[in-house]
């Protein structure tokens, strides 16, 4: 069912990273001050396609922190764990038309919109800390880490105090959902492994992996087991379809056309069903918070291979 | 390339077509008055698939107007005739988190946010006007019953009218797009024409035909020419899968995912690639202006054909 | 009970009048193309106090139109016509935290806040519509001469034009307040009124002569009879004070103490209870629509002559 | 200078009680548990002129918190020790047409409107905290307590620890305007400090007794010296009018016409310039947190007194 093209991934890939490389826009995060030590110049980028083959380009292996990626992580995990009204008592799955760390939609709703901007996500954060009460740091990394393809998952500890320190707006969100009675536990103890998760360490190539589990119907690449049902990920590129890019993700359908998460780290994870999982990491970041040479990258290789889903065969 | 099921498509219609029958919910629309005196029973259904092959139940012959469901045909007219920079100066391609004739977001950021919604649609029916000028009625009716596979196409002037004497709310938007220069010419001109565009008539048949020329890469079921080009139908189909169910839209593709457009007069399009055409009509609708019945019918054809963008094989 | 201070009214205001023609800031209106054509330097200033003796400097015999000044003089007709439920039924007394020609609150509330911004005027005027008919223009001119203290009142038809001609946002204003049945007249029958209402010429004289009126419990200064009755006085200098300066209010009351009002053309009154009619003219205004001059003017004039409502004796 | 009537004052609070204790609407407030636990029948109310003569009548002796009431005596106290730059950093004076607990405009402006709404009092308090350090409980109590002329105060440590252990909306604030670099101190040692304001008991008679300070330049009746320069009474009173009554603030200058403010403990303060103080207590209170019944005597005695800034003599 491969789409046919006239030119090998490799060289698309070689192409594609070239013109990224070429993007001169956006501004390494400033607000995690950790974030704002990384050296803006990086870039790298991987492709995985469903017999786990690897197409791999400049800083593939440089260790970077997940960010909002960790969203759809944390939200498979829920899926996969609690049934569609218990979620939904905690998170719906619109988009905002707002910024991803908007108050104002929240506050009118009092339910967060969707599990891809902040409020959503540590809504969820306190389903898996319900669900795992001491044990939410372990056996959320070790999900993580399932989806991943790890042994094991390594913490930025430093990014992790950095957003402890500095995160006033995420502690806002919270206490306002705690006063909404979304909250189970202190708000304190869902932050700590809310920001946990975001400082998860991934290179591009994990990314990519990922990506190709989510689009080969939760199996990992290479003729793996399933390790998700196929409800849960119905579910989950569904919501990271139309919520991944924040209030982007209108226009992103309409260029890229495949489900996609950013993060102000710099990362991207790309999901074509079917086809491909994508990473990719520059740190530079638009106000949007996604990685201008990311978007490109997408972009490129959705025109190129024609991956979107509307696209005619 | 269909999908393998147990059951006929005959039978899944028979099943579904009862369960949306016995939904008993919303309110027949009366703020545009005429539509308010069409009988609440009403309940028609058509599928078509590929090969021009229709299934139909209930009242699929009744003809009831478009409604918002227009605001497909205009905005496919404008992509097949204007440049991507041309309409973006008029209207966005974002989801707005808001109701369907929401004000607020319109005020803030001076331009619709995407074509689905009331002001969106008044923009592009201001640049068809632009376009056509004079012949502006007879030629956005000859494109749209081209779409329909129809000879020629009827305004139900009654509705018309009532629209027009009653239509303050879209009057005030269309003012407002004045004010931000959005609209190039007078108000009430670009009302009468987007009034009629409303008002024309079509039955659950034509909407299902529609719906799988839509599906099918623009080409007239049963192997006729395209009558859209591949990448207004890439567009068209993107912005109508995030934005033509409204603030409901996350929670469509979610749960039913695919791209599908509902109207205040009760009708409702559906659209599977490379699939079906769906095409409901029942005249009471919900307080998001969509028909309950509808929307059963989409959900259920969904579930039971395996429908969904994101649904394993 | 006047308050004593060292230095003569005439001194105070020749010092005043300095240091408000040295302020440098605003520009001249654009949106209505009329107004862009004055001469932007030119400044007038007119005090009336009790006895009618008046102290006028600059360009005090200089016409310019009412615009929103017209609200407090409406707003008074209505006071004096209406019943208070009546009129609650079309407009607020709350200020609204926003723009003057917001229309979010109104998209929200369903009630204009205020008679001070431009929905509660238009509602205002359409209250004086239904009273009048067809004299409304005589009925509410005689009105507004009478208030002025003037045989008759010109309107400046080439600013009424051009009002007519480019006020797209109050007519998307008007058509929702017809949305919510708050409009018992036509759209353009009640702008037509209330354009012609903006439009009447006046000079800063007129001005202070007005204020003093107010100032005075009703009497025109010079020991003449009451033109307003007691009940309508308190309640339109409430909402003057309140809502007269829009978004500005607060700081208004806080630092200078007294109602005023200001429009786009330039010209601002002022009401000091018991004291003095103030009028200026000075057609640079800010982004509030406020001139800073005549704004510097009210400061300064109150600072000197300790004309804050809660200064102390 | 005080204003002639036929009833004797007496006479008059007389009929307001009874009028006042005849109104049935409202409920106590249970957002703060604490507070749930009150006899919703008690009714006092005490009036102070300013030869520190009081009349009272009812539970005029009955201990209540603060509340909301607070916020006039932490502003109060920021007005004397800041200059008016270091405070409009901190906040505005700008009614916000909003809920007293509202975010929205908070997010949007990043800055607190004014200081009666929770996000004011609560950067107020960080300015106290700020100017006091370790001893900001003992002098600021010792600041209230000059102002209601007692010698000391008490914290009633219930209702205290009550809204500790539930002000997650008040704590959600707290963290934005730390967020926005508004806050200098902890969030928790500002709202421990807040919260220690809301909770300082009174009576009737205290309000009324700090009601006729503030009424008559910052003296205490009977004679006192000036507790407040007048600059502060200056501010301090135009900010309680236009913010004071929250977004019920334009009809209440509308209809009663002097500064107020309520707590949602069921207490209100009145403050008459040159006339009264008025105090009054009933623990059932509307959806704007203030008391009906104080509301009613608030009004009765503005209409029978005479006592609006606007009336005619």
């Amino acid at each position: 069912m491969s789409h046919p093209f006239p030119y090998s991934l490799e060289t698309v890939v070689d192409e594609v990273f070239l013109e990224a490389a070429a993007v001169d826009d956006g501004d390494v995060t400033t607000y995690i001050p950790e974030l704002a030590r990384v050296d803006p110049a990086l870039i790298g980028l991987s492709v995985c396609d469903g017999s786990g083959a690897f197409v791999e380009r400049g800083d593939s292996g440089h260790y970077f922190t997940l960010q909002s990626i960790s969203k759809v992580l944390g939200y498979a995990c829920v899926l996969e764990i609690f049934d569609d009204e218990t979620i939904a008592r905690h998170v719906g799955v619109e988009p905002t038309g707002e910024d991803f760390d908007s108050i104002i939609k929240l506050d009118r709703h009092k339910r967060p919109f969707n599990p891809m901007v902040n409020a959503g996500a540590i809504a969820v954060t306190d389903l898996l800390l319900t669900r795992f009460g001491g044990e939410a740091v372990e056996q959320t990394l070790a999900f993580f880490a399932q989806l991943l393809g790890r042994k094991d998952l390594v913490i930025d500890e430093a990014v992790y105090e950095s957003e402890q320190r500095t995160g006033e707006r995420n502690r806002a969100i919270a206490h306002l959902l705690k006063n909404f009675a979304i909250l189970e536990n202190s708000v304190e103890e869902v932050l700590a492994l809310y920001f946990r998760h975001c400082a998860v360490q991934v290179t591009t190539g994990d990314l990519a992996r990922l990506g190709m589990t989510l689009a080969n119907g939760g199996c990992t690449p290479g003729g793996g087991d399933p390790v998700l049902c196929p409800e849960t990920l119905r579910k989950l590129l569904s919501v990271t379809l139309t919520c991944g890019m924040y209030n982007y993700a209108g226009q992103w359908v309409y260029e890229v056309g495949f489900p996609a998460k950013s993060g102000v780290s710099g990362g991207m994870l790309g999901i074509v069903p079917g086809r491909y999982g994508i990473g990719v990491f520059s740190p530079r970041v638009d106000e949007k918070g996604s990685s201008p040479r990311g978007v490109c990258v997408q972009k490129r290789l959705s025109d190129r291979l024609n991956l979107h889903m509307f696209a005619p065969d």
